[in-house]
């Protein structure tokens, strides 16, 4: 078994666990205990010095961010179609998986771990709360993604399972932690429920113990 | 006459800027004073209603994000071989031009619209040391990236120019208006300042009317 994937429960390595456990290829699941800071253990570092799940390892090869991990996976199993490849479906897929990864993700680290980019408590409290002020604007925006794609295909890339249906039940998923409440974002959640039926997305779910909707009213 | 790009000088669309520059293909440069805020004008937002730079508009296909751009723009001009076609040498390729844009690319932008992640002045204040601090680390990351793949190629892609080259020169030159001497990371440096020479680059160099070292001591 050559493939392994370094995973957190929940966290964002979901996206390519998810399209892993799609292909039906064999990989060897590596926990990673964020909670415990087990990304900072020095034999975790030796495997990704950035210390962050993901991390595919396939081999020799060793590929750190969902992005290129995505790309990795697409033309490993070009079977699956996990991107498109029409060069303008392709980019509009990028468009999404880019903006997911470089705002919306952001957005909820900036929520989640605000010590990350500021250093006082005050600074970090306004850090926290500004992202929570922002993040149902981009959960709408998601929608709206979300509505235009499934008028025409029954999955965010089309007419199959992959990154985007994924990263999108991830960045909602996560919402729930900064208390906005899925359900109002009508087509996103029906979609999102939907996917977590996919047998593969079951599979991650229950390997990473994962309830869809953590919303407390 | 097809392709359009939407830019502003010395912003990240100097990344797809450069690209079309180095395919000799005619574009029309469309230029969005940001210091202006003509990104929030409503002819503007028709066009990309993120309100940013970079858009690439081809024919009736409109494209945003680097990462898409880049995409694209490999797939219409294979010849230029802007990401290499190999699984592994195209992941690594999309693992450091993801980083750039989810980590490094973030943090320049926490530094210089400190207001997009925080409301109080002290808190923005917070978040703009923070991210000044942190910049020349993620600097010396680059210059390590850049030593490894300079030891085997002209390039940071390998045999020729392409988006890590501009990506590289675009966040090196931005860490001098956060007072970091480029000077110091001298592999990445010295590439930059080359990479600068070519052309294509020169071209959209004086199309910006961009100085090359912001830095003052
Ligand atoms: N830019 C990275 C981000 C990865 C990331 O945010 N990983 C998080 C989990 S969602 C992590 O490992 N956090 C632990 C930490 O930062 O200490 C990617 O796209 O893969
Ligand atoms: N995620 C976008 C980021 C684009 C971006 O940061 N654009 C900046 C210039 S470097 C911009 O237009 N800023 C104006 C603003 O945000 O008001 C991408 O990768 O294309």
């Amino acid at each position: 078994m050559s493939l392994k994937l370094y995973y957190a429960p929940g966290a964002c390595s979901f996206i390519p666990h998810t399209l892993l456990e799609t292909t039906g290829a064999p990989f060897e699941p590596m926990l990673v205990k964020l909670h415990k800071n087990e990304q900072q253990l020095d034999a975790f570092k030796a495997v990704n010095p950035r210390a962050q799940v993901p991390v595919l390892v396939d081999g020799e090869a060793v590929v750190t961010q969902i992005l290129a991990i995505i790309t990795y996976l697409d033309a490993k199993f070009p079977e699956q179609q996990f991107l498109p490849k029409e060069p303008l479906a392709r980019a509009r897929a990028m468009e999404t998986l880019a903006w997911l990864n470089n705002t919306v993700h952001p957005t909820f680290t900036h929520f989640f771990m605000p010590f990350k980019f500021a250093e006082t408590p005050e600074g970090q409290a306004d850090i926290k709360a500004h992202a929570a002020k922002v993040y149902p604007g981009l959960m709408a925006e998601l929608d709206a993604i979300a509505q235009k794609a499934l008028a025409k295909g029954p999955f965010l890339g089309g007419e199959r399972f992959g990154p985007l249906d994924a990263y999108a039940l991830t960045v909602l998923r996560w919402g729930g932690f900064a208390k906005v409440d899925p359900a109002q974002f009508k087509t996103l959640w029906a979609h999102v429920q939907k996917v977590a039926e996919l047998p593969a997305v079951k599979r991650a779910m229950e390997r990473e113990r994962l309830e869809l909707n953590l919303y407390k009213a």
